[in-house]
């Protein structure tokens, strides 16, 4: 299945934006004219020490620390001088660039020693991907969106944990929904997974723990339409445990990422935004998905904004 | 100055949006309109141990520490078992939150002990900001965005450091760019200056030194037209030194933070937005420039895109 | 109880070093006379991912990350140029510094708003602590140590959570051992707790949950004494859930950091130094035990070393 | 001469103490045998925002990051309720782990592919260094330490910058002090570069920049006296510029990290020692030396302790 999907090559030997290129002017130009509420929507998760990692003993994937530099109480404790003029408040983070909110680069994965277009192992090192790298897809990650909303679909609250969404899901749910999978597309896919977090115990084992999602089929359904990139409510995109290949724990993301050049989006929050389109019954919108442009890195926080 | 500008509780007393409550969704669809070549800019800087801050002893402000927690090399140390199936690579970062590309928050400032909207000291601590984070703004941030390019309409490669940009200039720049600065824009200034330091040291003293920038008189121009937020390509939006006021270092941050409620961007990379800009004779555009969701932050990298 | 153990002004209004000061020249020459076989101990645990924190959502406590910036694995990626010369490896940290073993500094707590010596709250802000900072005490924790190994005494494996060691049991311990406690001791309290979490879970509810250790009278055994410094194998000292005070979680951090001026040391691994006092029948030693000299910190990582 | 001063195989191949070795429980009873006047110095610097490193841009060697997690303000900010009951401040740190004083691993250097006792590059990767990490010493840096003052010894009050010390400037410095420099010693190397940097310009050039120190013959010196360790007051042991091996930056580091497996501590501050060891003319004392205990280190920071 990877090799039947790979694109390696597509764009030529140095290209590192994969199906991202899919993204072309045309195809931006054709989402802005999907704006017809002007309704803005933050796909984001909160950046905090409550989530939505465990922090498992031995794990770096701790949850990001927002460390204030200096604050109001710094005034208070100066009060004499703080209460007049000009005073000013600072922080910092530190974090995992996969905490929250994200994208996977395509070298977040390699596959028998190699991730997109056949880059080995010495591409990425302690100064960052030389190759690769998220920043690489800071331009090319703004077109349409499409949501599909698998519980409203099914008729559920959320999916469940092991539940797997095929081929067949996506085809019927698309045709449900009345919206066209094609060409340059982020395709957004909504398990109801974190929307049942937050409601029974926000984040408990969310992160590394069992979650629906999509099966490996999904792949066949996704990649010949040329989508750019496939964001999830989960932490894994895949179902968890995953659809089993040989020795192979997460085998969408080495079809997708290290074959295809796709991106793999996780941890989005598509609740708001699948509520206002279960309103109008409009599953398709201007979508502005842009890594943090820092240098070399294999995955990225961010805030993908949604416009209708 | 700073009373006469003030919008406290014109959105009600718990209002933590300030005048990015002007990007309307009126206002977003019109931006939508304004996209014709589908052309995406990245507006961010490199995040990266580079720059542009320079370390000065005892500053918190060091330069984004990306940090590799597993990488290629990692593979190759275990080559016989890396060398099939899969394997991944992972990262983090320790930065500032105003360390490159970044938003100032209302509560970045505060004056006579009080930030945006009368919200006191204790509304900032080590917890973060309980109100006026940068989080609030997380969806009135995508809208409009015009482009005033001063080294262009003075026929330089760029302004000097300590040269003010006042409100004449901004008429006048605007008018012979042929454009209107309206309400909910985001105005971004151009100043070349970080232009400079690429062509002659990058980064050198470009932070925290002298700058060119905006000159107090510019808020009394772009006040009363109702802008969400003002962003340029130096470390501080307002020329460098500051005009005096007594005893306030950076006056216009006090006028547009803590009265009008006006975000200030910093560190926008505004050259090759531009260059096109240039091309084509059109200044305006569509603007996603979304922060992070950190919980309470006070400040925010972002990479801000525009969309012609 | 906290009056009655109150040290403030013995050794002056501008003291900061509280009963380290009962450390006297003369004190650390009698310890170094302790020192018979050369035997050298490090009672500090491992400062890793794996623990002793279990990363509960909201702390910022997470365990210590060691960070690599460049390693052998960078050295393969660039083999053909690596494999002649020299090449170096370097790193880095993020951690709490009460994340493993560690001394509380007087000013880690404040009781109605004030700590050791009468400091109030305005001597600790974002700049670290301008009093009573744990480097103040860099130089007065080498000298005389004594372990008391209350599960040897007991003749059991380890104390159960909630198991209180009181006054009388310190008496009684250090009678059976044979050591008297004096002026300047730093006393090593051993519970056997860490002993039991190697062996059953390492590290599982180690930190923050319920354990063994010292009940509210042990104040009244040790303080007039003259103790410098008490420290345990557990990460709070007092037996958890602590002995009740009116609206003091932790009353025995009041009396002895706030009131005494004591040192409270937490996390420290005391089994192989006291299998080696078990063997010898000596359980008084000299112990070399200062903190890390950050500047303003309120606790502090160490790598505390006994030597009999 | 790497060669003839190799020790690989003397202590077995399993060995990674290398020459702390020869600090034996007999070299530890005779150094606390040194101990007559009780006086306890602290041989580190301060870790903090103002030094010793100057940020250079691109190099990861930021100074020591102390973060307030919460502090003296947070109680301000709520003081209706902090006025009573117990209140408690916490901190943390990011920081490089050779930023101030210091210990380098013997795995900090490799020459053609390999560090002490042959291990090659693939025993330090991401998750740190199996073998040779700088906790392998954390018991065996205690033991006799040997000061030698250069500047007093020559009469000025420190050497230059590029002014090399070398093996006979080590033997008549030791002659003139008194003091036999033997096994097991950890060898202190007073140039007086810290004390003009604290006299001139805090910290100003002394990370990285020029600096006096060992010339490449002080290691016939001092390895066969097998010493376990040498230290000194600058932030590279060896004269900056170093002598010149083809291809060697550091050469003194290859040859006594790499091979004979000798410990190199930087940034040590030997000062107030130093004054003490000429009033009272005893060059000799107890030193306790450990590093931190942090699994897979490749150095360490550290606070060591010379009892006299």
């Amino acid at each position: 299945m990877a090799e039947r999907h790979r694109t390696w090559g597509r764009w030529g030997p140095d290209d590192e934006r994969g199906s991202t290129n899919y993204v072309s002017r045309d195809k931006v130009r054709e989402a802005a004219g999907l704006v017809r509420t002007g309704q803005v929507f933050s796909l984001a998760t909160p950046f905090d020490r409550a989530g939505p990692n465990h922090g498992r003993p031995g794990s770096p994937r701790v949850n990001p620390q927002h460390i204030m530099f200096r604050h109001g109480g710094d005034m208070l404790a100066d009060w004499e001088n703080a209460r007049h003029g000009m005073r000013s408040t600072d922080d910092g983070v530190y974090m995992p660039l996969q905490a929250a909110t994200q994208w996977d680069a395509f070298c977040h994965v390699f596959f028998d020693g190699v991730t997109y277009n056949g880059h080995g192992p010495e591409s990425v090192t302690g100064a960052g991907a030389a190759h690769n790298s998220i920043t690489e897809v800071r331009e090319t990650t703004t077109g349409r969106g499409v949501l599909l909303d698998f519980p409203r679909f099914y008729g559920v609250d959320w999916l469940e944990p092991e539940q797997a969404v095929q081929d067949d899901d996506l085809a019927a749910c698309a045709e449900h929904q009345g919206v066209v999978i094609g060409e340059g597309d982020i395709v957004l896919v909504r398990t109801g997974h974190m929307e049942r977090r937050r409601q029974e115990e926000f984040w408990g084992d969310y992160a590394a723990g069992p979650a629906p999602g999509l099966g490996l089929s999904a792949c066949d359904y996704l990649l010949p339409r040329k989508v750019a990139a496939v964001a999830s409510d989960t932490w894994g995109l895949e179902v968890v445990p995953c659809e089993s290949l040989p020795d192979v724990p997460f085998g969408m993301h080495v079809v997708m990422l290290v074959n295809a050049g796709v991106l793999i989006g996780e941890i989005w929050d598509l609740d708001a935004l699948a509520l206002a389109c279960a309103a109008d019954g409009v599953y398709e919108f201007f979508l502005s998905a842009p890594p943090l442009r820092i240098t070399g890195a294999v995955g990225s926080p961010l805030n993908p904004i949604a416009v209708k």
